[in-house]
């Protein structure tokens, strides 16, 4: 915000002194010039807020009062002074960002969004909260569809997330873009978070990376009301001592003693955030959860309404009246309203810069719009590899997906692309390729980087990599690419993360390698037996297996074209088959295309990924020991081929044939039998052993899936394939019960 | 260990005093007999050691090398100085439990194994490392099913959280059952870790809670090598002060500085480690990543082998012959075997004590002996509820699963229940019951308890939750059984937890309230849509939705009686419908069953959990209404009806008739295929929306449904049952693809 000040150098704020002279995160010329208003009427603001809070939980009966009453005076600190918005226009591209990661409490949110002015957020709406309106603007937890609102939160420990990844996208942005006496970009993220994000793993590695790159852009806002849903917080973190933790991961640390009432304090501790040049800033503010009420400092108030009477006394002890209720008085309004011009200040400022450096910098600044317009800078289809140029001989498709993906990557700077710590192992890299890094940062091994750099070291974070990457999607739609990678199993860790992106429509793909069970020797916990059905059942997003070379770069063509919808590139660390007489980047944006055609075949076999090998090996031995003539189909997503015409689909799967159709794949099968009567799959977890062994152990094998195939081919001549109705065949169940008897005597697992 | 011991008060011990004085953690009364051997025969172990890990990784040129040999004083300290153990005996009940959750080192714990003369690791065992023998006992990552293994680990993050669990369960039972003089229980937990356990999310929370339940008994080594696979850790995590970060979370710290060779200050940090009588310890050692090679702290070393020459060229540097492979001197198993007197010793004190208790204390030494030896301290079957006493009107099935459940926690002491955070909404707690907690705790909300309590606040770390049950269950199996809540959302954070509970045949059941969409004002972030799909993949796992109290307690008979298989007990925030005349427990424990007969029936309708009552009242409607005849099959748990023979479940899901099956549940219909035809099912993630309306929003409506089923029974009239094969038919997907486009103008997901 343009005009944010209190007199500097006060000794309320302790363990910082205010260094409001050198220019950061926007810092503006005018800090000096601003006043506070008188406190008598910024008490009164405070007070009318929590009864319309109070009010507002009680109107349905649910909700969650108390950290929104809470966080008043916080709420006024960062909207009345501290943030830089223009309410008319949500979307200004170089506002600060604030992020609600505790979601629950988005009431403070809501109401903060409306007494400033923002279009969408009427009283109407407002009063809609926890109504039977299904077009309300006021859900439960705040969600990105909605004006003013940057991500959408709720789960606990993803908004401090998310608010670092959008604290990154302004770090690289402006390094990119900004020139001297032309910071485009160097807003603020501003995030609240509760005890719970700082218990949640996802926000303790958000904190880590946060303070490793030096965010000094990123506040943390910390409302220490010291109670969540089961009590007082001592119950389940009394060892913990906050504020030298947080010293110790990177960060300036402020502590406000009434953060209740004392929003003099909080603006200053919000100015000195701002002012920071070296590192992100933990502002520790004590609150009283459901302050004014009966419940106060009580769990109580957290996630129910105060019930009648006590909203009346509520009102009473702030000197309010009872009998009036959803009561905004025009002096509250009047002192939040200025937000609207100051805000169109804000982006007249900001536009006239844009056209000074428009002229001083064409080039830099054509770029620049293309960019915050959610373009791409460059085509960003030349770059994947022609069929032609692919390689013939196998290749493990681990590298194919780097094949297809690191040209653009390279030439593309929409795009950044990071790894939880397997650089040697996901092949994402690329000549030169710069990483992003704090400048100063001098590492031991000698990699180092700069925030232009586009390249991540997540460390060994896969959560916080899949949620902060949606923050830097969220930045502004379409502007940066997140690419992010990990062996398969661990997006496990990640799925939190993962699934919130696809929630939000945002872009991210996961490139996903050591998928199935060709891992060999780390074994069961690094093979993602089960991991692949909950992705495939994940609605807006892309769960895609590519074959081979070919298939990859199909795979990347579905992903990147896909604006608002998340993928993931699930590929093999062993070698695998090319091939070229087969496979097809078309077919693979359609999910599922005929691979072999056969005439009047007798079956049809599914294959995918790196289980294509034992599809098209088994066709042959069908044909050559059993006379058994099999048709072969490649099916990579079942997303997009669900999304095909029906006559497409019965092109490729041959509904009505009266052969049967064969799932081969070494993951749990469920979700198969949409399109398939039998399938060859995994029952157990897998099995450490080299990999080229292991899924022999598990019968993977042409010749004993075609003798498995060849009986059901017979039972289907014989009884008809409609026997097989209901009737789902698993072909390699008695393979993996007898393996698991052979190996450790009696099973104790229950497959 | 018995005879553990270094001159006291050293200066090399930094932080800590040693206060050998007191007795804890099993510090025994021989600490000051025992002498360190020579320091030349140390220092020549160590390069045997040293040498023969790089001989393992190179001879099937696979491994991880670098750790294991950075640790090797670390092991030479623990095996050979500070681990109570006994080679012949692993399971002896009262020893130290040693985890490395640095997991890919296994070749640091297989060694030593070897070394220290457990039965199983031969020599040819220990050889098999990365070898195509399916019997090995040495897999990629350590695995619970083999002799001196405490649990499996390789996904990192996890090992520690189950350390946690270990220790938990020691403070937990010696609470419990020790007496003066008589301290059954209280061994040590040991866990060395690497760099990543620090920066995994599952990492930091269990170390939180270690701190916080201050866990004197649990001594956490860090391997401070400074490397992971991308290079040096400060490539991303530059900014982190580790000593001050463990300190402001409520651990002693110690540091080592010559980690590489100094087994005297290892030892000396280990023997204070397991004096504390306060709080958990941190010693932090600094070693090099493959010491001795030319890739000495270097990324290189971590994961690969050597190369022949730099194998020689290491044997060479420690002065040993590099003509020799797999080189283990008998003076360097001498140095060893002493553990194995040693260790019998100690197990001949502790029945020797263990008689006397029993003598004094015959009751409690009856209950002790049945606990430990992993029985139910009384018939807990006799707890779950009589249908007869079971409630008729409609009851949220969240409330269903307490009644099932409670009076089983309260009176079957094995059971060790919490909640992350949830226990006003979980409703998992009894009359008096107790928390588990510090003694000394003394909480603001006036909540607290001690190490016998029985009832846990996880905080909000639904990750760590369910991984350090895991820990719990592992102490020795069928000994505590820890039961786990929250929201069936936030299992998706626990799903790494949970999967490694399947994995290693952990018994743990969690509890998932507020399934399906039922939650309501949530909204979608809180709507599992997907996540069942996983469950239901997952092998080794029983995810069970019950749709009322009687099968709530159906639920419960199958979880609690499988010993080897954890359970996820999936229930509703509302009330779900009562059907005393259909309902059946016995019913639920075969997975699926009749729930209402219809002869020739026109249709099935399969209803599962909180969406019961559509497949009930759609059946009706679709008789008065459509003139249709639908049955009702409740199918609550996939898995335990795939356990069934053909015959029942024809008779359950009739195969072979002409009736259409459909399948109605508000979740991704995924993996339903196998026993549905058509599914009225979820294809996005929900809507914040009051409870009672936010079905009505997805079209979950008796009316609705029943009048896109029947146009369904009007094809399979009209074109037979074998028209559906293969073309499975959504329902629902029109309905929703409407709600979206009316609710936000265009959708942007990609359903």
């Amino acid at each position: 915000m343009a005009p944010s000040a209190v007199p500097v150098g006060s000794n309320d704020v302790a363990h910082l002194p205010l260094k409001l002279s050198g220019k950061a995160n926007g810092a503006s010329s005018h800090v000096e010039d601003v006043q506070m208003e008188a406190k008598d009427k910024t008490q009164y603001v405070l007070k009318s807020y929590r009864c319309l809070i109070a009010d507002l939980c009680q109107q349905f009966n649910m909700g969650h009062p108390g950290s929104a009453m809470g966080m008043a005076a916080i709420g006024v600190a960062l909207w009345k002074y501290a943030m830089k918005y223009s309410p008319k226009n949500a979307e200004f591209s170089n506002r600060d960002r604030f992020v609600l990661s505790n979601g629950h409490a988005c009431l403070f949110q809501y109401c903060f969004l409306h007494l400033t002015g923002y279009n969408n957020m009427t009283f109407e709406q407002l009063t809609s909260y926890h109504s039977d309106r299904w077009d309300s603007y006021c859900p439960g937890h705040p969600e990105i569809e909605h004006e003013g609102i940057e991500v959408t939160t709720g789960p606990l420990g993803q908004g401090i997330a998310n608010a670092v990844g959008l604290a990154m996208a302004t770090k690289h942005l402006g390094a990119v873009y900004n020139r001297p006496g032309y910071d485009m970009i160097d807003n603020m993220t501003w995030v609240t978070i509760g005890d719970a994000c700082l218990q949640e793993g996802v926000g303790m590695e958000a904190i880590q990376l946060a303070g490793h790159w030096r965010l000094s852009n990123l506040c943390v806002i910390y409302d220490n009301n010291q109670i969540t849903c089961d009590g007082s917080v001592d119950i389940c973190n009394a060892a913990e001592d906050i504020n030298p933790k947080m010293r110790a991961t990177g960060f300036h640390v402020i502590d406000v003693e009434d953060g209740n009432y004392d929003v003099e304090a909080i603006v200053k501790a919000l100015v000195t955030a701002r002012a920071s040049q070296d590192k992100p800033t933990f502002i520790n503010i004590k609150t009283t959860i459901g302050v004014g009420s009966a419940k106060a400092n009580n769990a109580d108030s957290h996630g129910a309404p105060f019930g009648k009477d006590e909203v009346a006394n509520i009102k009473k002890n702030f000197g309010m009246d009872p009998s009036k209720h959803f009561e905004v008085p025009q002096d509250v309004y009047d002192f939040f309203r200025e937000a609207v011009p100051r805000g169109q200040q804000l982006e007249k400022d900001w536009n006239a810069l844009l056209s000074k450096y428009s002229a001083e910098y064409p080039e830099l600044a054509k770029d620049f719009k293309k960019q915050m317009n959610g373009e791409m800078l460059d085509d960003w289809t030349k770059y994947i590899p022609k069929k032609e140029d692919l390689p013939t001989a196998p290749t493990p498709s681990r590298k194919s997906a780097g094949l297809a993906c690191n040209p653009m990557a390279q030439n593309v700077r929409n795009f950044m692309v990071g790894t939880a710590d397997l650089t040697p192992s996901v092949n994402m890299t690329w000549k030169d390729k710069k990483d992003f890094q704090h400048p100063d940062l001098r590492t031991a091994c000698g990699i180092n980087g700069d925030y232009t750099g586009r390249y991540i070291h997540w460390g060994i974070r896969e959560h916080a990599m899949a949620s902060i990457s949606n923050g830097m999607a969220a930045f502004k739609q379409g502007c940066i690419l997140p690419v992010t990678s990990s062996f398969f199993m661990f997006y496990i860790y990640a799925a939190p993360g993962v699934r919130m992106g696809a929630l939000q429509g945002l872009q991210v793909i996961h490139i996903a390698t050591h998928d199935s069970i060709g891992t060999g020797e780390d074994g069961p916990t690094h093979q993602p037996i089960e991991l692949a059905s909950l992705y495939r059942a994940m609605p807006n997003f892309l769960y895609i297996r590519p074959c081979d070379s070919e298939e990859a770069c199909g795979a990347f063509l579905s992903a990147v074209a896909a604006k608002h919808t998340p993928s993931m590139i699930s590929v093999a660390r062993q070698n695998t088959q090319q091939y070229p007489q087969h496979s097809s980047r078309d077919g693979v944006q359609k999910g599922a295309y005929v691979f072999i055609e056969e005439e009047d075949a007798d079956v049809t076999l599914i294959g995918v990924g790196a289980e294509m090998v034992f599809a098209v090996d088994s066709a042959k031995v069908l044909k050559e020991k059993h006379g058994i003539k099999a048709r072969v189909v490649s099916f990579p997503c079942q997303r997009l081929f669900e999304k095909q015409p029906i006559e497409y689909k019965r092109e490729v799967l041959q509904y009505r044939s009266k052969a049967p159709r064969v799932i081969i794949e070494a993951y749990s099968v469920n979700g198969w039998e949409r399109y398939a009567d039998a399938g060859y799959s995994m029952h157990s977890f897998g099995h450490s052993l080299p990999r080229d062994y292991v899924y022999g152990r598990f019968n993977f094998d042409a010749a004993k899936i075609a003798a498995k195939v060849a009986p059901l081919v017979e039972d289907v001549r014989k009884d008809g394939v409609e026997s097989l109705r209901g009737e789902f065949r698993d072909l390699n169940a008695d393979y993996e019960r007898d393996v698991f008897h052979s190996a450790f005597g009696t099973s104790h697992v229950l497959s």
